[in-house]
C-alpha cells in the first residue's frame, strides 16, 4: 500500500515540482494540503480527476496518517507549521531556510529576523544526502539545503576536507540562478520585461545562503566571497568557483579526491579535467555535475558546478531525503 | 528656445520611451511630472544631473508654461487629469484608452467602466497621423491610438475604403504582442517564469481595442474576429490578417491601393507581394511595415503588419502627434 | 524480456526526446543507431555507461532482432532507409514527412521533390492514433504525423465531420511553433540573436503540412488558410483557428461533439467554453489541449489547440504508435 | 561637407551597429563596402533608398576619398585589408583582434595563429579612449579594444595604478556576455535551442582577451583568473571582479580613485559604494557603469562592470575613436 505524502505550498515552483516528481514514485500517494486560497485560476481541463486535497493542518495530517509532509513554504510559515506537525508525530521535510542554521543567533544575523522555534532549530537534521545520509532516518524534522549551497558544497567540501585548497588566498563563488529561485509571486523585479535581456547581481557578500556554505564546506566567512546573480532563464544554477590549490597538487589528485568522495553517489557526476558542464547537462534532473580547469603552473583552479535549482536544489533533493527517511531506494522517482 | 514638454507616468514603459525619444528632439525640453512616489529605487550613477521634475498638476503645468503634456497613465488617471490640464489651456496627448471611443455608451460596453469626462470624450481628437493629421493642430486633447489598432488599421483601412475586401466572409486579425504592452507593474501573469517558454491567447473576440479598429477601418463587429496573444519578448506587435478580396482583384491592385495611401508617408513601409516583415524590421523604430501573400486562384490574402508597440504603438506615435500639434516637422526625433 | 528498439537520428531534438521518453518505458531496451559521425562533442560525465550503439543499417537492425526502428531523420534519409528496413522485416516508424501523403504527385507538389519510394508511400499507415488506431498493428511502415497537422486535425476533424462548420466562409489556422520544430542544425535563421525578441511568419498559404491537414480534416485547399510562425521559445505549438459554425449550432453542441470524439482518449483534453489552454498546459507532455470561445450572436468561433511539438507533435506520438504496433498499453511511458 | 566613412563587414552585428550609430552622426556620410556576397536576403521595404555601396578595396576607398574605414571583420580579413588601406593613406579602425597585441609572439601564443602583418602590429594604436586618447589623432591604424577587456580594464586599471589592490591574493574576473559577442553566423553552438534556458562557461583561464587585460591593467597572468560565459541574451557584458585591497584602504578611498580617474569622462559612470549596475543600465548606450561592494573588515571587494558589448564593447567605442581621429567632438552620435 502506498505511503501518503502531504505537500503544503503545492502552487509554488518547488511545490509543483514535488507534485510532478512524486507522480513518478511507485510507493506514494500525493495529497495536496490547502494552505491559503490562491486567487490564481488557471483554466483546467474538464473531467480530469486531480489529487486529493485536505487542509494544511497538523490535525488533518495526523488524521490522514500521512507518513511525511513537505513544507514548500516561506520560512515564516515553516516556523509556524513544522513544530505542530512534529508534535503530532508527522515526519516533516522543510524546503525553506527556517531550519538550516544551527543557532538562533546565526539565523538572526543572516535572515534579519527572530527565530521562533529554537528547540526544533537545534534538533533539525540538515541533510545534503551525499554528506548527511545517516542523520535522516531518525529525524523528526529534516531541513532541506538551499539551492546555492547545494551546488557550492558538493564542489567545495571534498577538496577542503582533503586539504587541497590554499585557503589563505580566498575562495570565490560566482553564482548564477534562473528566476524560479525567487519563488512564484507577483513582483516587479521578476517581471518579464525587467528580467529579459538583463543580468544582475544581488546580495553581494551577504547572501543568506553564505552561512550554509560555510557550515558544510568548512570554510570561514573571511575566506569566502559569494555573489548571487539572476539569469533570464526559468531554472538552473551554475556556480563558477575560483581558488588556488596548495603546492604540488595536480589535476589527477583533484580528480582522485572528487572520485573518492562520489564513487558511490548516483547524483554527482564528474568530468575530465579541462571539461565543464553547462546548465542543459542537468536540466530537469537531480544531478549535480562538476568539472574543473586547472593551471598547474600557478595552482589556479576554476570549478564549475551545475544543478537544476528546482530539482537537486529543492524538490528532487527533498524527495531524496524522503526516500532515506521512509526507507525507499534513494533514487526512486529521481532517475 | 525649446518648448517645455511634461510627462506624467514617466516610470512606465511608454513613459520611459517618451523620455528617451524626446532626448533626441531638437526643439523641446523634457520635464518629468511626479505623480506618485514609486517604491522602486533602481541604483543610479553618481553626479549625473537628471531632467527637471515638477508635480503632476495642471497648476504646475500652467505655471511652467508647458507647451504640451503627455499622459502615459492608466485610463482612470487620464480621465481625472486631462480635463484639468485642458482647462488650464495645456495641450494634452493621452496615451491611455480613456478618450479613444466617441461615446460613453461605447466606452462602458468595452471598458466595463463608467466614463467620467463625457464632454471631453466627445471633443478629443483621436489621431493616427496617417489618417487624421488635419485634426491635430486645433485640438486641445489628442487621444493617441492603441497599439493593436495602429497595426490593424494601417493594414486594413486602405483596402476596405477601396472596396477590395470581401466582407461577407469575415476578416480575421490574429494579434501577438510583447509583454511591455501590459505595462510596468508587479503581476504574476507577466512574471518571467509564467511568460518564458509560453504563449497564450486572451480577450478572444472581446478585447477593448476592437471598437477602435472598427471605428477607423470601417468594419463591423460581426465581420471582424480578433484575438490578442502574449509572446515572450519585451516589445513588438505582429498581426496576421486573413480575408478574401473581391473577384478580379489582383496582387498588383492591392499593392497599388497601399502605395496610393502611403506614398507620402514616412512611417509606413510596404513590401513586394509575397514578402512580409518580421518584428526585427521595426524594432525600436516608428515604422509600421506591411506585407502580404495573395492567392489569386481563391482570392485568399494574408497581410502581416508589424510595429514596435512602445514606439509607433505608443510613445513614437504620440510624439508624431505632438510634432503636428506644435508645428515641428512630423519626423523630428523619430528617424 | 524487453523488446529492442532502434533510433536513427538520436542527436536531433526529436531523436533525443525519443531516447528520453523510452528511458521511462517498462518494456523496451533502446539502441542508438549511428548514422553519421556528428562533429559535436558535448562534454560527458566520466564513467556513466551509455546506451548500446550499432550502425544505422537494415542489416544491423535485423541481426540485433530489433522489434522496431524509429527514423528521426530528414525526409530524404527516411526515403532511403525505410524500404531497406521494411524489406528486412523490421517494423518502422518514420517521423519525417516522407510517407505522409498518399501519392507521388501530391508529394512532388508540396515538397518540391521527387518521391523515390512510391510503393511504400502507398502502403504506409499514416496514424494520428486517435483517428487511425486500427491501422497500426498490421502496418510494416507507420508514418508519424507532422507537428502542425496534429494540433490542427485534433481540433478540426470532429467539428467538420459532424457538419458544424460553415465551410463557405473559410477556415483560418494561425499556427505558432517553438524553434526546435526547425530541427537541430547550424543555421543563421535559427541562431539566437535572429530569433530572440523576434516573431516571424513563413510559408504563408503554402506550407508543406497543409495537405496533411486537408487529408485528415476533410477540408479543401481553397477553404483553408494556414500561416506558420516562429516564436522565440524552445518547444510548443499553439494554433488559433477561426471559422463560423452553421446556424443554430450552440456552444453546448460544439462541446458535445468534442466530448463524444474524445471521451475515451487519454491524450486529448477539453476545456469549458470560453476557456483556452496556453503552452505551459502541455509542456513536456503528450497531451493535446483544446478550448474555444464562441459568439452565439454571429456564429464566430475561435478554437485554441496546443501541443508540445517534440512530444505529441513528434516523439511522444511516435511512441504512442509504437505501443499500438507492438501491443504495449497505449499510454506506456507517456503519462 | 560630411566626411565619407566606409564600413567593411556591415552585415555583422558590430557592423550593423556602426551603420545605425553613424546614422545619427551630424558630420559623416556612411558608405557600405561590399566584401563578400551574403546569401542572406532579408525582405526589404519597397522604394526606400539605402546607403551607397562600393567594393571593399583600398583602391575604392582611396578613389572615393574616404576619411576613414572601419573593419568589422574577422581577424584574418583585417590582417589582409588593413595594410592595404593604410598604404593608400586611408585611416583605419580595426574592430577585430588582429592588431591589439604588441608582438607576433604574443599574438601566436593567444590566437594560435601566425600574424602576417608584423610591422603594422607594432605601429597600431590600441585605444581605450579614456586611457589612450592622445595616441589616436596621429595614428594610421587604430586598434579598437575587445569587449571583455573594455569592461575589465575600466574597472581595474585605476585601482591597480593607485596601488590599492592586494595582488598577492589574485584577481578574479567572472565575465558574462550576450550571444551577439560570438558574431553573426550559422553555428550550432549559438543556435536558439542550444542557448535558451542555458548558461555555459568557455575559454576558462585561456581566453584570447586575457593578454589585452594584462597589457592595460598592469596585472600579470599568474595573478589573474578569467572565465568567459554565455548568457541567453542578445547583447550586454557584465563582469564580476573579486579581489582584496591593501590594509587601510577604505570604500571612500576606492571611490575617490575611481572619481579622480573618470571625473572628466562622459562614458564611465560610477555608483555609490554598495550599489551596482545591471545590464539594463547600459543597454544600447556607450556607457561603462561601475559599482562595488566592499567589506572593510576583511578587505574583500566585489566590483561589477557593465557595458553593451556592441556599443562601448565594439561599434560605439570605435566611433569614439573615429571622432578623436577626425577631430569631431568625442561624444558626437554617442549620447
Amino acid at each position: 500500500m502506498p505511503r501518503r505524502i502531504g505537500i503544503i505550498g503545492f502552487r509554488g515552483y518547488s511545490g509543483a515540482e514535488l507534485v510532478q516528481i512524486l507522480g513518478r514514485h511507485s510507493g506514494v500517494e500525493t495529497i495536496l494540503m490547502e494552505h491559503r486560497q490562491d486567487v490564481e485560476n488557471r483554466p483546467e481541463p474538464i473531467g480530469r480527476p486531480g489529487l486529493r486535497r485536505i487542509p494544511a493542518t497538523a490535525e488533518a495530517a495526523a488524521a490522514e496518517s500521512l507518513a511525511l509532509v513537505f513544507l514548500a513554504t516561506p520560512a515564516e510559515v515553516s516556523m509556524d507549521l513544522a513544530p505542530k506537525l512534529v508534535e503530532k508525530g508527522v515526519k516533516t521535510v522543510d524546503l525553506s531556510g527556517a531550519f538550516r542554521l544551527k543557532t538562533v543567533e546565526n539565523y538572526a544575523k543572516w535572515y534579519k529576523e527572530e527565530h521562533v522555534a529554537a528547540d526544533l532549530l537545534a534538533e533539525a537534521a540538515y541533510s545534503v544526502p551525499e554528506f548527511h545520509r545517516s542523520l535522516v532516518p531518525g529525524a523528526r524534522l529534516i531541513s532541506n539545503p538551499g539551492c546555492y549551497p547545494t551546488a557550492a558544497n558538493l564542489a567545495l567540501r571534498p577538496l577542503v576536507a582533503a586539504g587541497l585548497v590554499d585557503r589563505s588566498a580566498g575562495i570565490v563563488c560566482d553564482a548564477k540562478s534562473g528566476v524560479s529561485g525567487a519563488g512564484r509571486k507577483a513582483s516587479l523585479k521578476t517581471s518579464f520585461c525587467e528580467v529579459t535581456e538583463n543580468f544582475s547581481a544581488y546580495s553581494i557578500l551577504d547572501h543568506r545562503h553564505v552561512p550554509e556554505i560555510l557550515m558544510t564546506s568548512g570554510l570561514e566567512e573571511r575566506e569566502f566571497s559569494f555573489t548571487a546573480q539572476l539569469i533570464p532563464i526559468d531554472r538552473g544554477i551554475l556556480e563558477t568557483l575560483y581558488f588556488r590549490v596548495n603546492p604540488g597538487v595536480t589535476a589527477e589528485r583533484i580528480l582522485d579526491v572528487y572520485q573518492a568522495a562520489y564513487a558511490q553517489e548516483t547524483f554527482v557526476r564528474l568530468y575530465k579535467p579541462g571539461q565543464v558542464p553547462d546548465l542543459h547537462a542537468v536540466r530537469r534532473t537531480n544531478f549535480c555535475d562538476i568539472g574543473f580547469k586547472f593551471d598547474a603552473a600557478t595552482g589556479r583552479i576554476v570549478v564549475v558546478s551545475v544543478i537544476d535549482n528546482l530539482v537537486k536544489g529543492a524538490a528532487g533533493q527533498a524527495i531524496q531525503n524522503m526516500n532515506l527517511a521512509l526507507g525507499f531506494p534513494e533514487q526512486e522517482s529521481l532517475l
